[in-house]
Parts: structure tokens; sequence; C-alpha cells
């Protein structure tokens, strides 16, 4: 390519309403333009990226032996309505009317449309497994879009629907799916982790997560040192500290917290270090049979968070996760917030492991600017309900038993779900078993964010001048920048010459052929983020030689005219 | 492939509600399945097709120098009320509510996004010109959808849009485009005509649409038979008659035509030929100031069809044409439409040029009933405005003088118009000329109905068992079929040997090793219509041979097992 005749739209100032670095560098570099909020424009440089993440992704699905289809993005909202989906999904779901009146929706998922398909075609549990893919433009109307096309309305995503006659062959194909990701992220050439993460809403019994790990990431990904365990800290699991409970030292003593509210107030008014307070929170409990529900009271140890997630996945409490208004919590307990706890309290309570593991604690005393301390499990308060509600910090041990946990900020690039027959059973999807006894199938689900890839990318990978692509991905490989060509008929016959050359070996060019200053073309070479770069310059081919630059290098190192081919297939490792 | 684990959703009968062949094969084949009324899944074997038509423009598009892009399938009201298309679009325009409230459509097209994102990228004449092209997913909102894929409401199209400082550039590029559109329809195999074509709601001066012949096809299109004109009907220009109009040789009469309404009728009554009768449609004028349109008479030969397109193109007439009605013809003329005629006619009026050139012919008399015979122009009724009115029919001169005119059907599958500066001027788009003024820019768009190709080369090219795909965008270049492979381990083996060699020689091979009736896989391999067929038995390999048979060929024969590759290569052209 030409730079000459291709859109190079990089910009010097760095957009004002652009957040984070891959949005700001997305802008600068010409890759994409803002259309309206959450929608945008791939410009050429951009779009170049995106087929590239494209073909990887197709290239590694077609390997593992899925079927790759197209189904449209409008669907009709009655296969909604089979699967409980139309009511329950939020306003994420754009929705919409033909010009008969008739509801439909701008699939922001296809589950209910592969479902559809499926049970029409496939008769016999001889046809399974199948895996069906589709690479296509969604639309989640984001309430807030924002960081460009990391979390943009129309986005474009690899999504994968596998059908099984069981469970053991769901197992496989997951694991399958799971190399498979490996695979694609390794291709791509980015730094990432699958971790345990929780199914969440779309429903099901095992998934997990492809983090690209960035500083900025949205997530807080764990792991164990040893290696064996990682998981999305809203799943990953706290283990109770090791050992016996110690036995109790003190005795239960009331003392008065005036205007001590928080675990931090009282452990500075005690003296005592947070991990010896508990703190109590009242959250709704599921609804009866009349659509009451009372409250639940939820203890962890003062130094600790609540995780909603583990929470509202609990039997007995209201999902979502809702804690309870302060005008609820005096009508149950008769006191505010910060002095309530669980001795004597009025409202079923789930312990932490961590909270269990207590001895000599203090808690609130259910009576307004009053605490207990020396407060013991058994002997002053029952133990009932113990529960892992905790997020895990660095240096719990691993649930795993390999050494202790860390922490990394990630980017959810891919996610593969066990839907077991949520959608199946909904929709009525069934197979003749080898029986010739009617089954539902089970589903596994299988998501890539294709359009996000390009930004996690560059979130991870680039400096203060601009991009860093990973080769694979590189919109460019190679830019061969020519030096007043302008006025050097000699520069610009070498530099021809030379992009021809390279070109014919299989290398993809682009030829900085533009009748600009060198430190602009040096510029926008760097923040485009082409991986190698070549000068042909009037005082290099005096000497016979090219200048290479690598775009990571902190040197540049000339090279013989006639090398320049073998060097860069070496730095490309072709 | 092997066809064991592929999706080959073939059917037996023909679904009902299929009315054209490529609907109906292609749901036989199983390429497509209907989600909806005009929304269609692509099935794998179908998507095979549609991403090798999709390749072939695309590779088209990038040689011809245009820059690919993606622009949001979303787009913002704003933009359609800058260009006025958001109150003139029809309900074809799938409008819809953000959840905010704020009001957006699914793209029919992108003219006005484009056009926004030039104005704000482009600054200079030295940029231009400028191509830049999309394949996406787009949406009409057909009144009734019908024919599968070939006028759907969710469907792939090519767009393009160049942009030029001058109208010069802008012939030039529109040029490249006709070529670049020969190129692909070349390289698709399918045997098309591009003809001139009226430029509709769209806008703009020129424009030529790309037909694939077939005689299915919706539009009628015409050709000389010295091969230097062709044109849609809608356009196509009607010649007036050679040499002088005869002198007049009767005297006019009037005559009683009690209940003759038609034209066939008036010539049965008076025992004449249609062409020598005139027959007078009154059509709505333009308004007035005050917004009051008076009635205009169009004159045409007594068997040629008014060409609508053409009237209403005309300056003084409405447009849309509106004919009037039988009460606005009353008020005007005093009689019913079978007896008006342009004697002392009270409207202004238009003649076709072929009815221009009639001596002594018969018209209605402007009273109920009655007619007029030997009616001559000049003598008894006045000859003014004289204009090109009629649909040309076969036999007609050509336009260009080479020859006659032949008529067939024809698919549109791409139209490329010069748009002028239709968008840019109600949208400001503009960039500094050589003297460093502000100057409008010239629009060129051009598009390809991606998807609808797909329907339109199974309408072109079918047979009794299936389809018969062009080599090109065949799902499979070639199927090896086992025979009771399941009872033949030979069989088996000589089959992978086969399907391994085809494969590495470069060839798309599906190995059909399914475990069904010859009869059914061979059917099924016709259906699908893949171009060559290999079968594999042991009565076969007995011998020493595989059994060869291409899709249209009558006869099968065998060949060498070891021939097998270099006999395919050259069935293929390769």
């Amino acid at each position: 390519m030409r730079a000459s005749r291709y859109l190079i739209a990089t910009l010097k100032e760095t957009p004002a309403d652009a957040e984070i670095i891959s949005h700001q560098l997305m802008l600068r570099a010409g890759m994409i333009r803002k259309l309206a909020s959450g929608l945008y424009t791939w410009l050429p440089l951009g779009l170049r990226v995106l087929r590239k993440v494209e073909r990887i992704v197709r290239e590694e699905m077609d390997k593992s032996g899925a079927q790759e289809v197209l189904m449209p993005a409008i669907q009709p909202a009655e296969l909604w309505q089979e699967s409980g989906r139309w009511e329950q999904y939020g306003g994420e779901l754009l929705r919409l009317n033909d010009r008969h009146g008739r509801d439909f929706c701008f699939g922001p998922t296809h589950e209910e449309v592969i479902t559809d398909m499926i049970r029409n075609e496939l008769k016999s549990y001889k046809e399974l497994p199948a895996n069906f893919y589709q690479i296509q433009t969604k639309f989640r109307d984001e309430r807030r879009p924002r960081f460009g096309v990391m979390r943009a309305r129309e986005f474009i995503m690899k999504d994968a629907y596998s059908f099984h006659i069981d469970k053991d062959s769901l197992d496989e194909t997951y694991q399958v799916m799971h190399r498979t990701y490996c695979n694609i992220f390794d291709r791509l050439g980015l730094d990432y982790r699958p971790v345990q993460a929780d199914s969440g809403a779309i429903g099901g019994s095992a998934s997990h997560e492809f983090h690209v790990l960035a500083s900025s990431g949205e997530d807080a990904i764990a792991f164990s040192t040893g290696g064996k365990y990682a998981a999305n800290i809203e799943k990953a699991e706290a283990v109770a500290p090791a050992g016996e409970r110690p036995a109790p030292s003190e005795d239960m003593k009331a003392v008065d917290t005036p205007n001590q509210r928080t675990i931090a107030d009282i452990a500075a008014f005690l003296n005592v270090d947070a991990t010896r307070t508990v703190k109590t929170l009242l959250v709704k409990g599921e609804a009866d049979e009349e659509g009451k529900s009372s409250l639940v009271a939820l203890i962890l140890r003062g130094d600790h968070e609540l995780n909603e997630i583990k929470a509202e996945n609990l039997k007995g409490i209201a999902e979502p996760l809702t804690m309870a208004t302060d005008e609820e919590i005096e009508a149950a307990v008769g006191c505010k917030a910060g002095s309530i706890g669980p001795v004597d309290i009025s409202v079923p309570v789930i312990v932490d492991r961590s909270a269990a593991h207590l001895a000599d604690f203090i808690c609130g005393a259910n009576k307004q600017d009053v605490h207990l301390t020396g407060v013991n499990w058994g002997r002053d308060v029952e133990l009932g309900r113990v529960e892992d509600l905790r997020n895990i910090v660095e240096g719990d041990p691993s649930p795993e038993g390999d050494g202790h946990m860390e922490i990394k900020r990630g980017i959810e690039v891919g996610h593969i779900f066990k839907l077991g027959s949520k959608y199946s059973e909904a929709m009525n999807a069934t197979v003749l078993d080898e029986h010739g006894k009617s089954a539902i199938l089970e589903m596994g689900c299988y998501g890539i964010g294709v359009s996000r890839i390009v930004a996690a990318a560059i979130e991870q990978n680039h400096d203060e001048r601009g991009i860093l692509w990973p080769a694979a991905i590189a919109p460019f490989e190679v830019a061969v920048v020519t030096l007043n060509a302008h006025k050097s008929p000699t520069v610009m016959e070498a530099a021809e010459k030379l992009y021809d050359e390279l070109r014919h070996a299989g290398l993809d060019v682009l030829l900085d052929d533009r009748n600009e200053r060198p430190g602009v073309k040096f510029a926008d070479m760097e923040l485009v983020g082409i991986p190698h770069r070549i000068v042909v310059s009037d005082r290099g081919l005096g000497a016979g030689t090219l200048e290479y630059k690598g775009r990571s290098d902190a040197d540049k190192q000339d090279i013989p005219v006639d090398e320049a081919l073998p060097f860069l297939m070496k730095a490309l490792s072709r």
C-alpha cells in the first residue's frame, strides 16, 4: 500500500473525550472515528487490524471443527419470549418495531436463534456433537458507552454455540474450545490468562473468561503463585484460614462507641486492628410465597470486602443483591447500620469463612452507639451457616493449596460457558437418543470480543510514542519510508524496488511515499505502530545502505541494501 | 471438509412458500433457513458461497485502489435530517429509538455517514480522488419481502463512495468502477450485462446497472443487435420511426363507437390495426405555486406502453407519476377515459415520438362513445411537444443506429451512480481547491448486492437436479464420494488418501463419508451443485480406477487412481 493513496488520518492532539490510552491512540492513529455515542467507523488502518484478528479467530475455529454460519442481526421477539429473556433482559436490549409494528431486537447474542435453528435441523444424537459459530456485528445499548471500541454499543463478536447429547460430550467440546481460545490468543501475540468465572445472567454451570492483562483492565483477576488456580475475583474462592478457631480468652463486654460508624472508626476508637472486628451487612432475602422478603445479615471480618456475586448466588438471598435501606435496618434491628452485629439479632445470619474463624472479636451490639468486645462464636452467639462471602485479597492461600494468591488487572476478551439445558429446555430443543427417546440437548456457548481485542492489544502494548502492535495483527508489518523522494528520483526508485521485493516475498508493506517532512513520517509510523521501519535516503544509498529500526528498538542500524529482505524475514521469524 | 461432520441439511420437498427456483434450491440444498419474514440464516454451505463472492468483490475493489472501511449499521437520524432523507425515505427505512429515546435507523445505505466522515477528514484537493468501500449487513424494511435472499430485508451489500474535486475526476473513477465491476462479474463466472439505468431516488446524473441474465429476472433490459447500446427498459430510448411522417390521405370523420373502451375494442370494432390508433392518458401535472395541479394528456400509439419513469422525469409532470381519476377526467374533458383524444382537448398535450409520426390515425373525440378517424397532426390538431414517452419493444431501431433492439430479463446485482453534489451540497462537504478556495465535492457511489448474487447465480445456473455453480463460487470444487465405506476399509483408506492429496494441492474438497445410500449421496451432491464428483468404490478400486462425473456431464468416466489430481487440475483450469 502507498501511503500517498491511503487514508493516514493521524491526529496531533489527544481528543478530549477519550479517557483510556487505547481509545486515545485509536483516534490519534486514525484507526476509528466516532459517529455517535458508542458507534464507531473503522477507518482503513483500523479495519486492517480488525480483519487480521478476525482471520486468526476464524482459522482456529475452523480447525477446532466448528462450522461457520451467519444469523440475522435482527431477531423476532417471539424467540426471546420463548426463552423468557424478552422480559428479563434490561435496557441493553435494543428493541424495535418493523413497519408492520411487529417486535424485534438487534441481537446482542444469539442463543435463541441458534437453538431455534438446531431444533428444526437436527433430529438424532448421531448428528451430535455440533458446534456453530459466526463473526458478526452485535448491539448492546449500553447506558453509558465509553472507552471507544472497548465498550461500544455496536461491536463485532465471534459467538459459537455447541450442542450435545450429554454432559460428557459438552465437557469434551468445552475443553476443545478452551484449547482453541488459547491457540487464538497465542497467535494474536497477547499476554492473557484463562480464569474461572461466574456464569452470570446467561446461566449455566461452568465458565472461564480469557483476559488480556493490562493495568487499565476493568476486571481484577486472581492467580495462585503455584500456577494451578486462576479466577476472576468475582468468582475466586476465599478459603477458611488454616487451623482451628482459637479458644475464647476474653469475656464479652458492651462498650459505648458514640458516633463511631465505620470499621475504621471503631478500630481507631478501640485501638485494635480491623482484622479483630466484624462488619454486619443487611441484605434482602429471597421473597416468600406471598412475595414478601425479610432481611438477612451477612457477617464479614472488618478488613474484608463483600463479594456481591457470591452473595447473590447463595440460596435465600434476593437476586440481584439488594442492600437494606436505613429505614428497613432500623425497623428490623432497632439501631442504625453502624451498630448492628450478630449477637441476638432478629434476622437469619450468614457468616463468612474468615469471620467464622475469629475469636474475641468486636461487633455492633444492635443498640445505637454500642459495640461488644470479646465476642466468641458458640459461647456468645451461635455459629450457624458459614459461606464464602468475601473478595479474596493478595496473600490469601490458594484454594488449590499451591501457594498464595496474587491479583492483576485484566480486560475480558473471551468467555466460554457450559449453558447446560437452560435454552434447550425453555425452547424444547430435543433429538432422539440411541434408544429412540426424545432427549433435551446440552449446550455450550463461546464468545470472543473481536473488536474489543483490538483495543485490549493496545492497552497492553503501547509507549509514549504510540502503539506497539504484536506482529500478527499490525496493520502493516513493515514501513518503507522515503526521505525527500519528491526531489530525489534515486530514492523513489530504490524505495519502489524494495517495496516490490518485500511484497513479492509476502510481507505486508506500507510504502510511506508522502511528501511530508521526515519527522512527520517517522512520528506517524510510530504512532500507527508498524513493527519494522526501513528508511530509504540519498545519504544511505550513497553508502549502499538502508536504515532499519524496530518499533521498540532504542537504536537504528544500517543494513546493506541487498540484505533488507533476509534481515526482515529473520526479524519477522519467517 | 468431511460431510459426516458438516451440516448437509438437504430437503426432499420443495418448501411451499418459495416461489422462485433460487429460493427453492437454496432451501432444499440447505444453504439458508428463514428466521422470520425477509430474515435468513446462512447455513455453513451457503455461507461458503457467500464468502467466496465477498472475497472476489474485495480483491477487485482493493485492486481498483478503493480503501475498505466499516461504518456502523446503526446511524443517527441527525445526518439523515441534514440530507433531507429522514423525511423522504419511506417505510423501507427501519427507524428505531435507543434507550434514551434518540432517533436512529438501521442503515439501508451510507451516503450520509461517509459524507460526514469525509467532510471531517479530508481538507485539500491533494487528498483526492478517494474511494471508500465496505462489505456490510444492511436493512430495508420491504413491505412484502419475498424470493428468499433475492429480496430479503436484511442483506449483505458492498457499497463504495468516491470523492472528487471535479466532474472529470468523477468520470475517471466511474470508468474505473465500471471496469472493476466487469472484472468482478467475469471472475464470478456469470453471464451479465452492464446497462444504462435511471438514477432514481438516490439522485445523480448518470448510472449503470449490472444485470445477471436470467429468464426469471424482475427487470427487462434492452440491447442493440450491434452491441453498442444496452439499457434498462425503464431508461432505454425509443427513437422516432425513420423518415418523414406520411402526408394525410383521409378526411377526419367522427364515428360512433358505443361501449368500445380499450384500444383492442376500437381496433376490432373499426377493423384496423392497433398501430393506426392512439391512446390518450391523463396524468397530474406539476403543482403550481398555489399547490394546484392541472392535468396533462400523454399521447401514445395504440400498441405502445407508457414508460412511467420517462414520463415522471419530464418537466411539467408530477412526481411520482399519478394517473387522473375517472372523476378528474370527466370534469376536465367531459367524457370517460375510453373516449378522450388530442383533438380540441382542454389540457396540455405531450406526444410520444412514434405517435407523432402517425398519419390518418384514430383517436377518441372527447365525447362519450365517439371516436375520430383520419386524424392528422398539423391539419386537425396541432403537434406541440414531442417526447420519448414509451417503453421500447423488440425490433425497435437502436438509438446508436447499430441494428435493432432485443429484450432480455435480468436480475440487478450491481449499480454505479454519479451522484454529483447532491449529498456534498446538502451536508456542506468541501475541500480547498488549488486556489485555496472552498469547493463542494463531487461524489460517485457504487453498490453490489453480495447476498443477492448468490441467488442470481442460481437463477442463471440450475437444472432439474439442482444447482450448477460457476467454479469460482461453488461451496466446494470437488466431492469425493465413498460407496459402502462403512463396510470397506479399502474404500475409506483410498478416499482419505485422495482427499488429503487433493486438499494439499489446494483444491476445495468435500469428502462425502456419510453412511448413506449411494443414491442419497449422489442426489445431495448434485442438489448442492458441486462441480466435480469422484466416486471411490470397491469395484472401481479393484480395477485401479475412480469414477468421475462433471456436474453438467451426461456420462461418467473412469480415471486411473493416480491420475485423479492432474485430471481435476485440468478440469478446474489450474
